[in-house]
């Protein structure tokens, strides 16, 4: 399943991340920062965060990746939550632990514990390192930096209670006014 | 933006058909059915149809093709031409004849005029095309053969109504089921 | 099938466009083009336009997309018309309303009527719009700019013609020349 | 980058699974496989086994996916394994935690504790699924064959100590006869 | 540039062969079997059948591949001949040595010489690799079946002349047989 | 088979170059180098130069491109070398003058014949050719610059003892400086 996001930036077909490749970045940085936080202070359950990072996008795999641009047009935010839950409890009736998966999932969806936090900020700088290699693949559209400084407004909040997290986030606004264009 | 159905019979992302391609094909089957359906004695307005067969897809610029897998998790499939409908009103606002595709793609939609009755017909032979372009390429899953049927459940009023699609679909018929796998 | 002149523009063929993409399109663009010419006076027959961007292209399924390049080295491009249009015939023979879109292509062909100029009209617009997605992808050879300007000098009599025609050609204009590299 | 074994089952470049997208379903595997372990009572700590998921590749980063039909060449696997472990030391040098993601992947790749036989068993695994992908799309070599009865042999201690990974591969195993060709 | 045959039996454009790697397996192809000719007694210039075949396809960089289906629409094959001449002696002018390469090209284009007869078996033959790797990844279109057979009548004066095209040949002839499908 | 380097330089799977079209390019290079050597007065074997071009990577099918940036973990440049060796003996087994081509290719690994440097320094100018083409696709990643300098510093020996590659070297500088980015 290709992240739909990226099409609306003028990336072709061929280039696309797809679903799969993207869990496993979100994957990676949540195994990154669980360290960091730790490190920094912050009590979390590393279990609990690499499961949610690694399940957090199963029911695109019914439902695909629902694009952004029109969440306007569906009613509301709540709607794409309940369409990706329905479609989970679908895929996860047949697993005797898809209840314990599908209670991580809501956890995820409703962004409260550290956890949830956590994944749903390495969501986002995995967002980061994907455009940062579009860029640098030529990509100059608008879409791409108006994606770009919206990512980082969903960041501010990670951004504000992480640390690292906003450490990580300077790093890597560095690597993209780096490139030339 | 690529048609997701496909995704789910297993065929890769990059070799996916895109909804350009599906929109070209369907405007093509259109404009050779039009001249079937006229010397069988049933009465269209050319014009319609084929303006029709090229906008029928547009709003899939901002809300991209929505799976068929997930219907049943939206609720009902009137959302579905809901978000649909809202954005191509946003799609078209700043366009002079705007409220006149919406039109168009309306009667699309609600399947009642024998034009667009007939670009729904198209739509669903493009889908058996297809189809066989990957049977042919080796694609044996069950989920393609599967959809097969579905599209023949659906072409059904169709090939009742206007006997050309009917003729035509017999035609596919016999090519599928000559690809030897 | 692969439009021919992208490959010399250094695209690869993973992204190259291919000629269904492209007839779509061309298809897209003549049907609103039509509602801005009739808007600003011009009489057409809105049936015969938009059948004639469909099938303007058809021809390629089997002579393939003949490259701009080798022309010259053909003797003269009559004979690339008629290359094409005894393609068509052949194609076409089985096909009940056969002769009536063999017409269509060559008052396509010969340039003369409303309907003919505005498709060829689209079909420049079109690679416009291609080239637009290529630049922002990042590609700076020299023969994506040399195609933009030759486009331009095959648009020239259209703009001078057709109101509508020039003032989408100056829109993307600003868009092209907006795009940083 | 590419998983290079599949490219000597004549899979296509445009086709051909990336080392995100195994690490990905590796990933997924064991965690579906934690549970079922705990179930039938092995005693597992899923933090480490995760974690040993999401890094079992990552010195691939700047060492690519070394070729199975290579090692031969190479002297010994003891090779392959001191490359990576160098690359890997190499890569995680300037993160605080990188000593204990190195001691992690030593521990995966002496295959001794459960963690590090789990996670092995769902790369293994992970390789079924995609055969499966691959002869569900066509592909019908000699070698995609092979490669399914190595892998089967390659798994046969991790399906006699672990109950559930028995289970899947008999599960897959029916799925992959009933794909005619 | 693709090689177009491939793309009228059904071959995705993300799979097509193209000219590059035509050209190599050509020329690889040719070097092994100069040394089998010369063991079976056939007096050859090796260096000028090498050339050949590294060149035979360079006017296709401004001509493309164009393709068999349509030389029938073309008038006659001397005047592909003569296209890709003029192309050739074009691309040619500023190289000092330009002359040479012509003069090999249209030795090759005339098929009188020892070399130029195994550079024409090398490139037919190498249609028997590529039609075999798509066949083994699935492609059962009738249109591959034909075009393996009109290789094999292509290929017939070669195989009568030279005993290890022959011999090669029905190497390929078997292993084309053996994929189930 | 991909080759491995681009994939550093931040080049996608769907455009990366592979070792088919990569012999291609060096062979060619090859050719028109032997006639400017000549004309410059160097005296070579146009036969082994023209052989070892085509068959200096045929190891690499069996053991794909092993990664320039892994060489320092494997211990030595030489170790490569032996395992390239190995594979090809390997592979040329069964071929009667399998014996011929592993002399070639050793002589090609050692780079003391100036047929052996002449190859070499076509396979570096290739890598050159390449470099550009992506570079004028948007590629402005600081690896492909480091790669372009790398090179040139490989070439440095061979510019100095071939006027004619040095002469080509400075054409290419002057072509990926216009390159604007």
């Amino acid at each position: 399943m290709p992240r739909s996001g990226w099409l609306f930036c003028n990336v072709s077909l061929s280039e696309v991340e797809d679903v799969a490749q993207h869990s496993f970045e979100v994957s990676a940085i949540t195994l990154l920062l669980i360290d960091e936080l730790e490190r920094s202070g912050v009590k979390l359950d590393p279990q609990r965060a690499l499961s949610m990072a690694i399940l957090h996008d199963w029911a695109e795999a019914s439902v695909t990746d629902f694009p952004y641009t029109a969440l306007k047009y569906l009613g509301s935010r709540g709607l794409k939550d309940r369409m990706e839950q329905r479609a989970l409890e679908d895929n996860l009736r047949s697993i005797p632990s898809g209840g314990r998966y599908l209670k991580l999932w809501q956890e995820y969806s409703e962004k409260r514990t550290p956890e949830a936090k956590l994944v749903h900020a390495a969501d986002y700088i995995s967002m980061l390192v994907q455009a940062i290699k579009y860029k640098e693949r030529g990509n100059n559209s608008k879409e791409l930096h108006e994606l770009w400084q919206a990512v980082h407004e969903d960041l501010k909040p990670y951004m504000a209670e992480f640390k690292p997290v906003k450490d990580l986030v300077k790093e890597f606004d560095k690597r993209y006014s780096a490139i030339s264009s």
